[in-house]
Formats: structure tokens, C-alpha cells, sequence
């Protein structure tokens, strides 16, 4: 009965809006010249573009939807760019003086890359969120960390054998932009024009950048920004389904590093998405827990506005995508409380190196949140458990992820224990460079893989593989013995050599 | 031409259906009063609820369905039980003596956990089929057998690091618990009570219990049942559609020890279940071959009950999960013939461990099925197969597996040899825990990742990179000589000590 | 206003063709007749084919199709096929002295194997293509190399333990079969005849196929043609739609050697897939960017027809999937400029060795396509990249690729000038076997699976992870070092040994 008394409203919904006197699309004359010659050259992009909300709905429209329906959050939108569709030039050609990669361009000033402040137009509280993201740190927050850079030098660096030896270069740029700055974002400089063929004009004159193409989160722009909307909200659909599905997360998110997608996707959350997400409602804002979708994805626990089935708001929505984890599980030596600043490379531990605990597990405290605000973003994360679990469920799996970081951070303190007794005893150095030596990289094992993949596999419950064998306390109790087993090699040898 | 029909049909039927008279869902007084609190706190599980079979259907009308498309196995459901659908209290209240964590919520003697023995209710069959699965010991077999408690320990033990050695010291609760137990099950125990003062009604007392939340195939009930149904039939839909595709399967078969979802995704049938099931019918009973699907899932190899066009059935349903297996792959030091009984701690090797092999491979014959039930396992496996395979080409798939079980059974020879070479050379203690040192972790690689890998690649025709490079006969070949090569090493600096 | 226009079409085109007069599907008398007996015996296989187009259009009428929309690229179809379906029969008995597998089967002589140049008589275009695709010569790629010989000998063989040394004999043709001819392709040869008791007809003689069953791309068929159609065309729905998805490619390429679907499913464009391909046309010919989908997967980039919104031809449908592909970056020690020939097993690199380079990295040029060819490869690729991305992209990401081949080749250097040394120390044996011991396979994994994987990310822009931390940079780092420690051990030891 339900069902068909939905698709019959469907059908007539559908009927009513049809006879309605269809609506021109208002397209600026600045787009619809861009269109002119892009839908030949580039059609990918203009077909992307035209299947997304901002093809199709003028701000103006948007800004009268009230309350939590509401996708623009900017109030003070220019009265110009109210009342035409978001299309080419509406981000392309903004602000043109910010971006030194803006060129002339059929008689447009346009600049290639947009950038969080040309949308933050519309979109300023997203906008503004995520400028407290650790995210739109990430360039910085590896480029000016010290020893970071020497993990970054330790994994990247390009190599040769003579005499016995592994010599060492850095990395160049093209190595650098497709690893560590693939997802952390690059940062991008003009470089120069140059003057291009094409075939559809002739001879026109480009920007060249460096560091292009990124859409790191992090990303330095041409305006002095950082970050890249685009990371998430995919270019040219910007459409919140794809940012709301878990395959946009796993794109920095699958390795043993941080293994997010993996555990989710073998979690009982994961297999319920995987089983039926093709019946559910992405594109719904706000999102209704049980009406939209009856499992969460990634966006679910850690961005979107959720509401329940009474329409009372469960979870505000967050650009700031540490606003609901109370602790930081991965990247570091130790599990940790959540750094205060999205800027990372200001912390200073005990032994004044920039991490946020020290090698033995002390924390940087005056860096990181306190307990209060740990206590406001578990209730935060909760509040969204508990529209599908009771609180005891909620709190015995709270209890368990806790424990779990207690465990694994004495599990890295043995490793890391086991590890000053070789640098003690000069069987490797960590003055130089604590990473880039072949023991050096095992023990880095310990924590950057596996005790990391024991704490996803636990926050998100997601099952007994991700925590034992496939990258879990199998591999870190074996990486354990190997490290203490190379140990009391080299202290053989070593009583053999001076025998 | 067809498919208007087809539609033509559907959109008749659902008119037909709409203009009979409404049916009203007869809901019991006692779930009505659940849901008119939990709808709102506890929207998620409400929503998924109504979503189900459970909440449309009342055993009585199941139970009138004749033949293969019966969905209720039990005769005799109780008559309170058969008119109304069955609702939260339907489950939550029943047999209240029986469950420890019964608790006076609202004037209902409600618990918290429901258990196998509450489905059987409606499905029992099932039930008594999933007693004899060796899942539902899952947990006691890994408890109750001496030699995995010393694998367990070895692998998730808490270590610190003094004067040069590592120290353990047994899991704790909350660890165990997401480790091996996450799949296993946990011993669920009652713990107590507490006080919770709830939103919606002040305070109230709720049973705490220990090794709560879990779903694992095993779990011990607190009213002393083995199982969780809700393992594959997610709640609160217990949906057939879920259970039936392979990610139900991946929660706890995705690791390198059994990575039987990773194999099937990279095979033919899990090609063409990708590529195609968003047409397929995941919920019709009889599951019909080449109708409603046409490549198998997990489920209907080993689960299903499937007929073919002719409507004849060509296998049983079965939970007892083994039926349709000759052989165990998994798990242990060699593939062997399955266990007669789901309590596998019961069995003894010829040295009187509690192995179904002893360690040269000989089986525990007495414990395990004979030749004469592994063809009836394997005829009712095959009698899936050849219906979309012929004859020659069945055989010739199966006379490579089992060439697999014996090739990968006498790699796992070479390397347990070169174990025992290593044991009695004295470099390691098998008597203490044969499972607990470096090197014999290297060494149970060979068979808990390699040889398993290996022959579930060979199982499901899942390919030649679970057979080769992806954790197969690449890894497998290395880690011998990498095991010889450390006995001769160790050899080595024994006689040079010597010296 | 447009969804409705276009459902309104959609609903329009069903009703006409349904009033059509319903064509009778011209099925031969030899195709009903198998029919007959096999829909009851084989559902699964007539459900399959029924719903294909084999099944549903006569070769006339897709010969009748004119332009970039035709499916049957032969003109020569002869005439008693033109105007029947393509049943079980117009296949299984094509050529029928051809097949060394042809056998009296009631009445008709059926060969049980069909092979590209029966295909061919419909699509004589592909199969002629894929002659010259270096899958197409896959089985004796590997079969004709000694030097792959020894490389899969020293991955599969029978190993046994005796007096501390490990003893190989060669695979058995089962394992041989599963493991990297699983993938190739198997030889096959008629192996005499076997009787059996069948249910439907009683005792029936069937021929006995060595090597069967065996989908592999370069399976030596019983005509003595090269290649299985249905490794990617699925039997026996040989449907587009399934080739065109990634899962069909990631049958074969998905462990560490060739990650090319994980790294795919982890890269942009595999989210836009993953994401919203339920939305898409994978039936269209040709396919048109844009409009029936809005990412590539890897038929798109690597065999398809492309055409844009305007119809016109972006890039030609090929079925020698190297034709866009400069470079082969997979499965040898160093990425190189492709073959020539997709015979590979006739290159001699400067050292007599059946490999595109030396061990040193040099090319063997004169196998090798030349820098213009190469320039025609990267064009015709880069034609489907600018639908989607400008000049400035491409290029950009095309420079990075290139210049990640000459920094893995580089890396490779550095790991294989450590291992001469260990061969010149005479720590390990060359001359033997270069595959074949622990430090070898530790060398072989540093080009095999981790500079592949870093070019496959790189190529793909598949992102930081398979890059850096799951299986690239970091582990290839690793492994440099963990070989040049193994090198110092080996010498430290031999020192002190001497003394």
C-alpha cells in the first residue's frame, strides 16, 4: 500500500512540475560564451557541470529555502551573482586580482584554479569550518615539521649504490607532488606562460603552474588559500552523493596507514552500505537517520547534519572534521588527545621536537584539547550511535576503543623501548634521522601500520581482521620479536668482533 | 517486448494490490508501547524495523505458505505469537525466565539480548541446523582448546620491554573481545545493574553485562544458547537481501587467515555478481537459478536453498555450513577432512593435542568425516555447480583443488620440518608455546596466511594473484627459504660461539 | 523538466514497440534442439545466453547498423548465419575439423571450446586486433622465456626438506594451471574420450581436455588459436556492460604485481564510478563521454570507441589494448617502450637474456617500439584525457608519470647494483637461477611489486596510498636498505669466519 501511494505521488509530482511553465535557466552571458566553445573541447566537464545543483539552481533560489534544508550559507551572496546559475565564470573568473594564475582569456580574466575563498561566496560557514581543519593544514603541516621531513626524505628520497652504500638525494617535485602531496595538497606557483596551440582558437596564451594538477586538501593556492573543495566535492558535479559516499574518503584513506576504508568497508556499518545503499537517499539535506539511509558512511559520523525522524537536528553539520573525535588514532608515534590548532608544526614536546607526544608516550599538553573538550566531542560522536544503539552498547563500545588505545600505545612504547636500547647501543642512529634506516623503518611498522590499523579496526568496530591479521596484532606482536630478535644479533656480533 | 510486459504486470499487480482493502498490521499492544518512546529515541533501530519482513508479516500468514517458499520452519508457534507481526516485544520478551539480563523496563520483562533460542521460535530448523555449524562453538572452540589459547596469547598479549626482553602479560577483557572474539563470539555474563537517567523517562535500571555489544558466530547467551543469528541477519531488517550478498560473508572473511571474500570479489562469480546484481533478485524464496540470478554469492554455494527453472530443487538450505564441504582449508596447519562434531576441542591427534592433524600432517581420523560423507558433501556442493557448468568442466576444477589441498599440505610439510629442525637445534621452545617466538611466526605464515590463501584461491577459481603474488605461492616459496636460511644462520654463530 | 521529457520518451518508445508486431526470435533447429535438454540441465548457461544480445539480434540485423553504432564488424557472415540468432549451436558447431575436441553429440559434431576464430566469424575486426595484443601471447610469453621459466619454476614449485636443504621439483599441471596459467591461459590437448552416465540421455561419450577449464587471455585453443574472448566477454551473456566494468580487469590485476584495479578503485575517477555509475549506460555503442558516463573505468582509456557529445570519434575501438600505451610499466625489471611484437619471448636484451633490457636497465631497443611510435601511443590516449581535463592537467600529470618511470627504474638500479654485489660475493648464485633464493625473492619483490605499484599510482593518479605506504615508497625504501644490511651481514660473517 505504502509503496504505491509513494509512486503514485512520485508519478504525480512529477506531472504537476512538468506542466508548470518550465523555467528558462538563468545562465550569465560570461558562461554561456564559456559553454559555447567548452562543450566541443571539454564536454566531460560541461556534462558534469550541467548534471549538478549549481547548473540548475541560482543562489537566490537556494538562500530562500529557511533553516536546516538550507545549502547556502553565506548571507551576503553579490546581488550579480544572485540571480544566474553557478556556472563557469561564476567561480572562474571571482576575484580576479587574488589568483596570480589569472590570464585574459577570450576577453574574461580567468584563473584556474578555484579555491575555498572563491567558494566560501556561497558557501561561508563551510568555509570557514574547515579553515579549523586539521586538513587544510596538511601542506604546511608536513612541510614545516621537521621531522617529518625527515620521514618524508627517509621514504621518498631518490637513491644510489656505490661502494657498499645507499646515497641519498631528495626527492624532485614530481615525486613529491604524486606521494606525500597527492593527498596532503601541493603548493602551487605560477611559473611562468606559455603560448598553446589549440584547436579550437589558435594560439592563446596559459598560465604556467607548478605543482598542477592537486587537489590535495591541503593545497596551497594561487590566492594564498588553502585547501581544495574539490578533494571531496568532485569537480565538475560537485554533488553532495559522491561526497557523501565512502569511496570519496577511501581515495587518502586505504592504505595500512590509515586504514579507514578498509575496516568500514568490512565493518557491519560497510557491508550494511554495501548491501542496500542502492535504496537509500544521498542527495536529502538534512539527512533523516532512518528515512535516508539505515547505516552510516563516513560522512554520516564525521560531517553531515543529521536529523531523526521527528526533524529535531541529532548532529550539526562540521567542515572541521575533527569536531566529533575526541582523539587523534593515526600519522603519530602515539595515539593522542586531538591538537588544539589545525596548524600541527607548532607543537613542541618535552624534548622540544615537533610531535605531539614525546618517544616514550608523554604528551604535548598544552597543545592538545583537554579532557572537557575530549568529553564534548565523544558526546558529539555519540549522539549520532545512539539513534541505532542503546547507550550501553554505545558505552561498551566506547569502553573497548579506549582500552584499545591504552593497549596499542603500550604496545609502541615496548617497540619504541626495544628501539632506544639500539640507538643506545649504536646499532643505528637517530641524531641523523630516527626513520631512514632499515630497522628504523620496522620499528616505524609498529605504530604507523599496525597499532594505526588496530585502533581503526576498534573505532569503528570493524571486526576481528583489521585487528589481528590483516595488518593487526598478529603483525605488531611478530614485528615486536623481530625488533628485539635484531637486537641481540648485532650485540652478538658485535661480542664476536671484539673477541 | 518482454520487458513491457513485465512491466505491464508489475504496475497491475501493485493497482490490484493498492485497491484491495488495506490491510491493518496487527501490531501487538506491547510492541506499540515499545515503539511509541523508541521511534523517537531510538529512530534508527525503529526505521529499520518496519523496513523488514517482520513487520509486514504475522507468522500465520508464513506460516500458510506451502512447500519450498516457506520461510517459517516451525509447526507449532505459540498461538499469541502467530497474529500479530512480530514487534520489538515479540523477541525482547520472550522465554524471560530464560535470559539472565531480564529486567523490569516499563512494566515488561524485557531483555537485552536475543538469542537463537528466541528465533527458533519461528525458525526452528534453522536453529537445529545451526547447532551442528561449527560456527555456533565458535567461541568455546577457541577457548576450550589448550594449543589456540597459546596461539591467542601469543598474538594479542599486553608486552613491556626490560633489560633486553619482552615481557607478556595476557589480554585483557576489552581487547579480547574486538580481537578474536569480534568474529567468535564473546561469553556474555551479567554483570550487575545501573542506574540511567534517560531522557525520555528519568531514571531507569538496565542490566550491565560483560562482553556486550557483540555479534559474533559463536557468542555464549545469557541464556546459555550459542550463536547470534544477527551475525549475518543484520538487525533490525533481517533482511535476506543482506544476508545473501557477500559483504555479510567479509565481516569476518576478509584477513590474510581466510580471505574468502578477497577471492570471490577477484573471481568470475564475483565479476559478474559486481557487474550485475543490481538486477538480480536477492529476496525471492525458492532462490532460482538463472532467474533471479546469474552468477552465485557466498550464500548460495553454501547456504541457499536453490531450485532451478524447472522449479526443482537442486540443493537444500542448510545452516549447518559445512554440508556442502568435504574439506576444512583454513585455519590450521594442514587441510584436512571436516570435524564430525562442531565442538573441535574435543578432538586429539596422535600426541594427544587437541589438533585435527598432528604435526607431520597424519589426521586425527576418528574426529573427523569419512571418505564416504565427503563425496555426499561434495555431490551436494557440485549439484550447484552444474547448473551453469558441465560435467568436465566440474571435474576438472575440483581434481585441481584437491591437487592444491595436497600440494600446499606438503609445502606446509617442508616448512614445519624446517621448523622441527629448528626446535630440536634448540633456536626455539616449542614446548613452552610453539607459537610465541619470531620465527614461529614466520613459520605460521607459512600455513595461516600462504597455504590458506592459496587453496581459497584454488576453491573458488578466484585466480592466479590469491594463488601467486597476492599473499600465495610467492610469499609461500620465500618464507620457506627465508626459515632454512635463518637455521643456517643460526647454526652458524652457534658453531662460531664455539670456536 | 528535462528528467520528466526524458521519461516521458523512455515511456513512449516502450508503448510503440510494444504495439509493434512482436518479432519472432529466429532461432536455428540445431540451437532449439540443444535448447531442448539443456535449459532443464544447465539453466544457468541458457538463463545467461537468453539474456544476451546473441540471443535476441541476427548478425543481419546488426550487419545492417552503419557507422561508429555497428556491433558485427565481419562483412562476410555467411548467409545460413546471417538470419538466425547466435545460439549454442551457431557456435559449439562452427569449424568442426578445426576443433580437435569436435564429438558426435546427438547427431552434431560439437566442440566443447570455442575460440577467437570461430568469434572472428561475426567480429573478424577485434579478433584481428587482439593478435596482435600481447595478452593474445600470453601462454608462450612465459612458456618460451627460460628465463620466466625459472622465475615461476622458483614461485611454484614441489617442495620436500631433507639433511637442511629444500628440494624443488617441478609444478604439476594442476597447480601450473591455477596459478600463473590460471591468468595466461593453459595449452590445451585433446586427451582421448571418456564415457559418461548422464541423466538426461544415459551413456554419452565426451572428449577429455588437458588444461580445461581455462579462461586465460592467451589460452592455446584445440584449433590452435591464441585466446579465451570470454576472459573478458563473459560467458554466456558476453555482455558489454560486464566488459566494460573494472571488475572483469581486476580478475587478473589485483595483486602487487599489476594493482592496476586497487589503484583504479582508490583514484578520482574510480570514486565517480563507484559512486554514480548505478546511473549510467555501459550498454551504448559507441559511448559517448558525458553523456553515458562522467568517469573512465578501464575499457573506456584502454579498448572503447569513444565519441563526444557532438558524435564525434575521440578515439577508435581497439583490441590490442597496448595501442594507447606508450609505455609497459608492469612484470620486468625495469618499465620500458612496448614491444614491437606481441611475441615477446623472441626479445634478446645486449646479454642473449630474453628481456627488453639488461640487468644494468639498457634497452634492447631493436624489440622495442621506437620514441615517434611512442608519441602516436601517448596521443591516442591523451585524446580521451582532454574531454575531461585541459592541456594544462594532461600534461602535467603526464610529466609526472614520466618522470616516476625514471625515478623507479632508478630505484631498481640501486636494488639490483646491491644484488650484484651479493652475486659477485658468490652470497647468492645467479647463474643458476636469479629467482630462486630468499635474498633473490627479496630483490625480485623490490621491481616486481613495488616500483609496479608506485607507476601504476602514478599512472592512474591513484593517490598517496599505493604511492607511499601500501606497497610503494615506503616498502621499496625498506627493501633497498634491508638487502644492502643483508650484503654487510653476509660479509661480516664471511670475515669472521675466515679469521
Amino acid at each position: 500500500m505504502k509503496w504505491f501511494a509513494f509512486t503514485l505521488t512520485v508519478c504525480m509530482c512529477i506531472l504537476i512540475s512538468s506542466l508548470a511553465v518550465a523555467d528558462e535557466i538563468p545562465l550569465s552571458e560570461a558562461s554561456a560564451e564559456c559553454i559555447d566553445c567548452h562543450s566541443s573541447i571539454h564536454p566531460g566537464i560541461v556534462s558534469g557541470w550541467q548534471k549538478s545543483r549549481h547548473a540548475m539552481i541560482p543562489p537566490q533560489k537556494a538562500m530562500a529555502v529557511e533553516g536546516v534544508g538550507r545549502k547556502v550559507s553565506s548571507t551576503s551572496v553579490p546581488e550579480s551573482l544572485q540571480k544566474v546559475v553557478v556556472g563557469c565564470a561564476e567561480c572562474h573568473t571571482l576575484r580576479p586580482k587574488a589568483h596570480t594564475d589569472t590570464f585574459e582569456h577570450n576577453g574574461y580574466d580567468v584563473h584556474v584554479v578555484v579555491s575555498p575563498d572563491d567558494c566560501q561566496t556561497c558557501h561561508a560557514t563551510e568555509r570557514k569550518q574547515y579553515a579549523k581543519n586539521i586538513m587544510s593544514h596538511a601542506y604546511g603541516n608536513l612541510a614545516n615539521n621537521k621531522l617529518h621531513q625527515k620521514h618524508e626524505h627517509a621514504v621518498l628520497a631518490s637513491t644510489t649504490f656505490k661502494d657498499g652504500k645507499i646515497m641519498r638525494s631528495p626527492a624532485n617535485e614530481g615525486t613529491r607532488a604524486e606521494a606525500c602531496l597527492y593527498c596532503h595538497g601541493t603548493k602551487l606557483a605560477l611559473a611562468g606562460t606559455e603560448i598553446r596551440d589549440t584547436e579550437a582558437a589558435g594560439e592563446l596564451v596559459f598560465p604556467i603552474i607548478k605543482g598542477w594538477p592537486n587537489q590535495g586538501v591541503g593545497r596551497i593556492n594561487l590566492d594564498g588559500s588553502m585547501g581544495s573543495c574539490s578533494a571531496c566535492h568532485t569537480r565538475h558535479t560537485f554533488s553532495i552523493e559522491v561526497a557523501r559516499k565512502p569511496y570519496t574518503c577511501k581515495e587518502c584513506h586505504v592504505g595500512p596507514d590509515v586504514p579507514a576504508y578498509k575496516v568500514y568497508a568490512a565493518s557491519k556499518h560497510g557491508n550494511i552500505f554495501s548491501s542496500l545503499h542502492g535504496t537509500w537517499n544521498f542527495k536529502a539535506v538534512p539527512w533523516t537517520i532512518g528515512k535516508d539511509f539505515t547505516a552510516p558512511t563516513c560522512a554520516t559520523c564525521h560531517i553531515s547534519l543529521l536529523v531523526n525522524t521527528d526533524e529535531q537536528v541529532v548532529v550539526e553539520r562540521t567542515h572541521q572534521m575533527n569536531n566529533r573525535l575526541p582523539w587523534r588514532i593515526l600519522g603519530l608515534i602515539y595515539a593522542h588527545p586531538h591538537p588544539i590548532e589545525p596548524d600541527t608544526s607548532i607543537i613542541r614536546n618535552k624534548d622540544g621536537l615537533p610531535l605531539p607526544t614525546d618517544f616514550e608516550g608523554g604528551l604535548a599538553a598544552k597543545y592538545l584539547i583537554d579532557e572537557k573538550e575530549m568529553a564534548v566531542r565523544k558526546q558529539a560522536m555519540q549522539a549520532a550511535c545512539l539513534n541505532c544503539h542503546d547507550a550501553s552498547w554505545v558505552n561498551g563500545h566506547w569502553q573497548r576503543f579506549e582500552n584499545t588505545i591504552k593497549e596499542t600505545n603500550a604496545q609502541t612504547l615496548t617497540a619504541t623501548r626495544i628501539m632506544q636500547d639500539i640507538w643506545k647501543g649504536g646499532f643505528a642512529d637517530r641524531q641523523d634521522n630516527p626513520y631512514d634506516e632499515a630497522i628504523e623503518k620496522k620499528w616505524s611498522t609498529t605504530w604507523l601500520f599496525y597499532s594505526n590499523t588496530i585502533r581503526f579496526a576498534s573505532s569503528m568496530a570493524g571486526g576481528g581482521d583489521y585487528g589481528v591479521f590483516a595488518g593487526g596484532r598478529y603483525q605488531l606482536s611478530q614485528t615486536l620479536l623481530e625488533l628485539n630478535d635484531w637486537l641481540k644479533l648485532q650485540t652478538k656480533l658485535e661480542g664476536a668482533a671484539k673477541k
